[in-house]
């Protein structure tokens, strides 16, 4: 049986951080449905559902596997899930009556699922606990920071390999199935979680040229031609030329946690005017370094650098082609790929110490290619901290 | 811009069947949302929604990339969508009036989102779809099976990677990394849709002696023990040995079409029990060839599959270890990977000609080890008709 990965001690953290918001947003406790808030609070993803009252011990039901998520839990209760309509049995074990406040993730939970919790409990008040529970899951712990930092040598290791193998004439698609095949030698988890309805993405894309600033549907400032349009997005069968920018956006995974990279490379010298493109997003990713700090408003930061590629004469190009840019420069990453915070347009909420962030600075020149760098950092006390390695200059091969 | 995929056609045979039924269960029309059904009627999954009246042409709302989505669609109405309210007006375009009753996917739109199209239409009558749909796509065209055959060519090349870099002491994570890699280098789109809530699926998933029948939350008869509990299935971290089956479950992917097929190696000879076993897989399956024709009972070719196997001693070890077996020997594959037909227990619908299913009959033996073989069909007019293409016999090496 797989080895237990998160300790009791860690999950009462999490659990606790719950807790408090539930009682405070005045609930009687949560029904966690989905996989990644499940595996949160509880260690496993094994299939069923955390009975957690915003006060005592919750109670995890599993319908599959349940010898397998109590080898993974270390909760201390885990108990066979029958019916739903057991869960309101379980529900009163836990001092929860019929008549009861409780959170459910409405952003992911489908409505047909959302039917059968509430003709299972008709007299309960069922209410979105999402953003709640993103808020606490953006504080990362040190146990989830060494998980990340565990990601973050895969996600070099992937771009070393990507940049040994880069050769004139490979198609972007073949040097992303070097940079990918490397992750999963490097242990990479296999999959990669993305919370937003509809949004999905590719473990690696390379991009060369002007394909890379092509946008889709995916909430990124670049997103690749893609191979096909059933998934229209990430790496295509262009062949890679000298002289032309490389870019390389790398998610690395281990144990549920992910951390985001991009690194700009050439065959050859870059041309001037990309390299000076790349150093702006440099020396902007170094300059929010130490202007997102604890307390900071996010929809500050996004500003200033917009106003920065402005008096630089990017604006046009800044975090993707106008008028298709995205409205962020970086976002939370943990479990999913797209955490709190977002630093992003309007954003009021201030920047807390110990949130992990990657914040993506980059530049497409219409019809010519895309530059860009990404890390992921700690917020630390004065400054974000790196938790991804890679050598952050140009990659000149 | 990438190339348009699917031709008008192909399009106007998948929209004329969802139509039909539609009409039949009364629907005045249907707003498709999620990625597999909107790729499936328009050829791309640029975000918005396709509005499907039962009768007359749909319209095509896209909020982002609106461009992408024109290039891709052969549909001729690809409009922008700006709020859900001007759905209101777009439907009132297409002749449905404000009292309507109209299909949504209920079985993955989020419960926030479904609140806000009642929010925007607040006298429509929405009912699930999602069943009919599913019905719809279990029917596969010329066009869909010369995709399945693609990823067949996929899946092929990554076992036979696999089989040339199989030697003693590499762990099952190291194969499935060169077998993964080899998808990636063929062209596999980077992504696999799973349609049931919380399910989750890696590409390829090599198993090794006990390890191979380990369950999971993950509905299938050997999910593995995974490199973590985050993730709960898949290859491990255990040295594979000499003489022990070795099991490889790949899944091809080209242009949103999935294939899945499995196949048992062994280093040296395969120990008399496990060849027996695995010749009895193989034997089932070339008896489903015959059996599972159009106008069969689903249910009826599960029954009589696990009757054999009782009649054969293996009840207890068929389709997963006992008391944890999963109750069915096949599912329909397509642009998810849990597609009807379901050739499971009680299934009353009968199989069609046209539809393509992935049987896979597999055998634990406790604590020693897993055998099993898998291919695509389509059903054809008196026969099953292979889509997958690797060698069928066992592979020792």
């Amino acid at each position: 049986m797989t080895t237990l990965l998160t300790p009791r001690s860690e999950l009462e953290w999490r659990i606790g951080r719950v807790q408090t918001r539930l009682r405070r947003d005045g609930f009687d406790g949560a029904i966690i449905v989905g996989n990644a808030n499940r595996f949160y609070l509880s260690g496993t993803i094994q299939q069923g559902h955390l009975l957690l009252p915003a006060e005592g011990e919750p109670l995890l039901l599993i319908r599959r596997d349940l010898e397998r998520a109590r080898a993974e839990s270390a909760l201390p209760s885990v108990e066979p899930l029958g019916s739903l309509r057991e869960t309101a049995t379980a529900l009163r074990r836990l001092g929860l009556g019929a008549v009861a406040r409780l959170g459910l993730e409405l952003d992911i939970l489908p409505v047909d699922h959302f039917r059968r919790y509430v003709a299972a409990l008709p007299k309960t008040d069922f209410h979105d606990v999402a953003r709640l529970l993103r808020q606490v899951r953006s504080l990362k712990s040190a146990f989830e920071r060494e998980r990340q930092s565990e990601a973050a040598v895969q996600a070099d290791a992937a771009l070393r390999a990507g940049a040994a193998a880069l050769k004139e004439g490979m198609t972007e698609s073949e040097l992303a199935s070097v940079v990918i095949g490397e992750l999963f030698r490097c242990g990479h988890q296999g999959l990669l979680r993305v919370r937003a309805f509809n949004q999905e993405m590719v473990f690696a894309h390379a991009f060369a040229g002007p394909d890379a600033g092509i946008a889709s549907f995916l909430d990124t400032p670049f997103a690749g031609r893609g191979l096909t349009p059933a998934v229209a997005q990430g790496s295509g069968r262009r062949p890679i030329g000298r002289s032309e920018p490389v870019v390389i956006d790398i998610a690395g995974a281990v144990d549920g946690y992910l951390v985001d990279q991009t690194r700009t490379l050439c065959l050859g010298p870059l041309p001037a005017r990309f390299a000076e493109g790349y150093e702006f997003c440099r020396n902007t990713l170094d300059w929010t370094r130490t202007a997102a700090r604890p307390g900071v408003v996010a929809g500050e930061v996004y500003r200033i650098a917009v106003e920065r590629a402005g008096a630089a004469g990017y604006g046009h190009m800044f975090m993707g082609m106008h008028p298709k840019q995205v409205s962020f420069i970086g976002h939370g990453i943990g479990l999913e790929v797209d955490e709190l915070p977002v630093i992003a347009r309007g954003v009021e909420a201030v920047l807390e110490e110990g949130q992990v962030i990657a914040l993506e600075p980059k530049l497409v020149f219409p019809d010519e290619g895309a530059v860009g760098i990404e890390d992921s950092f700690v917020v630390g006390p004065t400054a974000l901290e790196p938790i991804t390695i890679s050598d952050s200059g140009l990659w000149e091969l």
